[in-house]
C-alpha cells in the first residue's frame, strides 16, 4: 500500500517532512522522500527502511515499484490526477493497482488513549487562550490583533501551532461562517465570533464561542438561545452506535422549532485529530455510527446575513457510556 | 475551462473562501462554492455568477456541466483522481474533457506593477520582523517562543498572517532545511536558521537569515561565506531571458569551488505570489527563461548533519534590465 497524505504518512510511520511516500508491505516499510529531509527522517521513522530519491519523488516511488509484479493499494484522494499519470507511467504496465480511500483514515478515526490525551491537553490551551482573548474583546479592538494575540498565546503555551487561521469576526462579518480576521474594528453592540485551535505534538483542537459587546437585544438573545440548545441537544445525544446523521438532526430539531434552521448552513461537526477535518462528518444523511475512542467537534451556527452570527463549538470524546467534554469553557452569552 | 485551485479561483475571481470552483466560459464567469459561503462569495466576486451547490460540490459542478456538449478544460494537478472520478461521473458521457495543466499558474508567474508592490510590502514587514527577532535570539530562548514572537509581530504589522509555519532552528536542527519549531532551547556557540515571510493582501514573502550565539569558529565562517558568495553570484545573474537552472547553476558553481556542493540539498529558489511557492522553480536543469514581473526566492544552503546549517534568502523582482531586491536587510555574518 502507497500513503501519501501527510497525517497518514506520520500516523504510520512519525515522518512529519513536507514529502514523502510510504511503501506499507506486508513485513516492512519503506519511506520514499528527498535529500532536504534524509537526517530528519531517520530521526523521525527509524522503522521504515528509508529511500531518499534524486529527482521528482512520484518518478523515484514508480520507478521503484517498476521492478515488482505486486499489486499496489493506492488512496485516490491522496493523489492528484496529474501525479497518478506521472507515478503510474513510472511504475510501468506489469504492476496491478488497487484503489483504496480511507484505509489509514479510518484507522485514525478512533483515538487510542495517548492520543485522546493529547487532544485533550491541545484542547486545554485553546480554552485558556479563548478565556484570555475574550477578555480582550472591546470596541475599537482589530479583528487581525485578536488573531494575532491567539497565535501568540497558543505558541507560547506550548503548542506549536494553530489547528487553523483563528476566525475572529465581528458584527456584519460575524455571518460568514469561515470569515478571515481583517482590519476591521469591534464595533458597540455586535456579535463577535471566536474560533480558534491548537496543535499540540500533532493533534488538533477546536473550539468557537460568540461573545456580544454591549447589552444583547433580545432577537440576539434568542438566537443565542436557540444555538446553545442545538449544541446541548447534540452533545447529549453522542454515544457509541448513535449514526452521525442523528447528531446533526439533534441541532437542526432544536433550531428549527425556533424558525432558525434554513441559517445553518453547515454541517453540525467533524472528526478531530491529525487533521483539522477527519471522519466521521456528522452532517445530514450520514449513516456511519459513532464509536468508542472518536473525538468529534458540535459546532452548530446560525448566520443571518447583514446582522451577525453566532456558533458554539466544543470537542467531544466518545466514550463506552456516553461522551466527555474535552473543551471545558463556559458557553452561557457573555455580554462585555 | 474549471479551476479550482485557491491562488487560481482567487486570481481570477477574487474569492478566498475554502470551497469553491470556477467555471469560466468565453463570455461568462461562474463560482460554485456552498451555503456557508453564499455572502462572502458575492462580496468577494461581484462579477461572478453565483452558483450555491448543495451537498458535494463536486457533484453539483459535473451536474450542471452534463447538460452540455462543450469541451472542458480541466488542471490534472488540481484534482484528486477521486474526485475527478466523481465530476466525470456527475459530468456524464457527453462532455469533452482537456486536460490543461498551469494555465492560471503562467499568467500568475508575470505580476502586475499591483502586485509587486503588494509583496515588496511584504517583504518589508518580513525584513522588520526578521531584524527584531534576530534582536532576541539568545542561549536559553526556546525556538517555539521566538516562533511565537515571529508570528505576532508579522500579525501586528498588519500581515493577515505567515506565509508558511516560521523556521527557527538552532544547533544540529539548523542542518534540517525544513525544521519546524520545537521546544529546543538555544545554545551556546550554534547556528540559529531564521525563515519567515508575511501574507499580505494574500500575497507572500519570504527571507532567510542564520545567526550565530557567540563567536564563529573559523570553519563556520568559511561555509557562511560560501553560502553568501553563493546567494550573491545567483542574484547578480538574474534578469530577463536568462534560463532558471541557469540561476541554481551560478550557486551551485560557488559552493563546488568552496567544496560544500553536496551539502546544498535543495534548489536555489522558487517563485513567490500568492502561494509561497509558485513557478518558475530555480531548480537543476530548468529551461524556462526568467522574464521581467516575475518574482522568485533566491536561497542557498549549507547543510552538515549533527553540526548546523546555513540558509541565506531573499526575494528578487526580474526587471527589464536585471533586478530588484524586494527584501532590504543586511546578510553579513551577526555573531550575537
Amino acid at each position: 500500500m502507497l500513503v501519501s497524505g501527510p497525517a497518514d504518512l506520520f500516523y504510520l510511520s512519525g515522518f512529519t517532512g513536507d514529502s514523502g511516500v510510504l511503501l506499507v508491505e506486508s513485513s516492512r516499510v519503506a519511506l520514499f522522500t528527498d535529500g532536504r529531509f534524509t537526517v530528519q527522517a531517520r530521526d523521525e521513522a527509524p522503522h521504515a527502511k528509508l529511500r531518499i530519491v534524486r529527482g521528482p519523488l512520484t518518478i523515484g516511488v514508480g520507478q521503484y515499484l517498476s521492478s515488482s509484479r505486486r499489486c499496489v493499494a493506492y488512496a485516490p484522494s491522496q493523489w492528484s490526477v496529474a501525479s497518478w499519470k506521472v507515478l503510474r507511467r513510472a511504475a510501468g504496465a506489469r504492476l496491478r493497482w488497487r484503489a483504496a480511500d480511507g484505509l489509514v483514515a479510518g484507522l485514525r478515526t478512533v483515538k487510542a488513549p495517548v492520543e485522546v490525551d493529547t487532544i485533550r491537553e491541545a484542547g486545554g490551551i485553546a480554552c485558556e487562550v479563548m478565556e484570555e482573548v475574550i477578555g480582550m474583546v472591546r470596541a475599537g479592538v482589530m479583528e487581525l490583533d485578536l488573531a494575532a494575540e491567539i497565535g501568540y498565546r497558543i505558541r507560547r503555551k506550548g503548542a506549536s501551532g494553530e489547528s487553523f487561521e483563528a476566525i475572529v469576526a465581528g458584527g456584519p462579518r460575524s455571518a460568514l461562517p469561515h470569515a478571515r480576521p481583517t482590519s476591521r474594528r469591534i464595533g458597540k453592540n455586535e456579535l463577535v465570533v471566536l474560533d480558534l485551535g491548537a496543535i499540540l505534538r500533532r493533534y488538533c483542537s477546536d473550539i468557537t464561542r460568540t461573545v456580544f459587546v454591549g447589552r444583547a437585544p433580545t432577537r440576539i438573545r434568542r438566537w443565542y438561545q436557540a444555538v446553545q440548545e442545538a449544541q446541548a441537544a447534540a452533545r447529549e445525544c453522542i454515544r457509541p452506535g448513535i449514526a452521525a446523521g442523528e447528531v446533526d438532526a439533534a441541532a437542526r430539531r432544536v433550531l428549527d422549532r425556533y424558525g432558525l434552521a434554513r441559517h445553518f448552513v453547515h454541517s453540525t461537526g467533524h472528526g478531530l485529530g491529525l487533521e483539522i477535518h477527519e471522519e466521521p462528518r456528522l452532517a445530514r444523511g450520514q449513516e456511519r455510527l459513532l464509536e468508542a475512542g472518536m473525538v468529534v467537534t458540535i459546532e452548530p451556527g446560525v448566520y443571518v446575513e447583514g446582522t451577525g452570527g453566532i456558533r458554539i463549538e466544543d470537542d467531544i470524546l466518545v466514550t463506552a457510556n456516553g461522551s466527555e467534554l474535552l473543551t471545558r469553557l463556559g458557553r452561557d452569552l457573555l455580554e462585555l
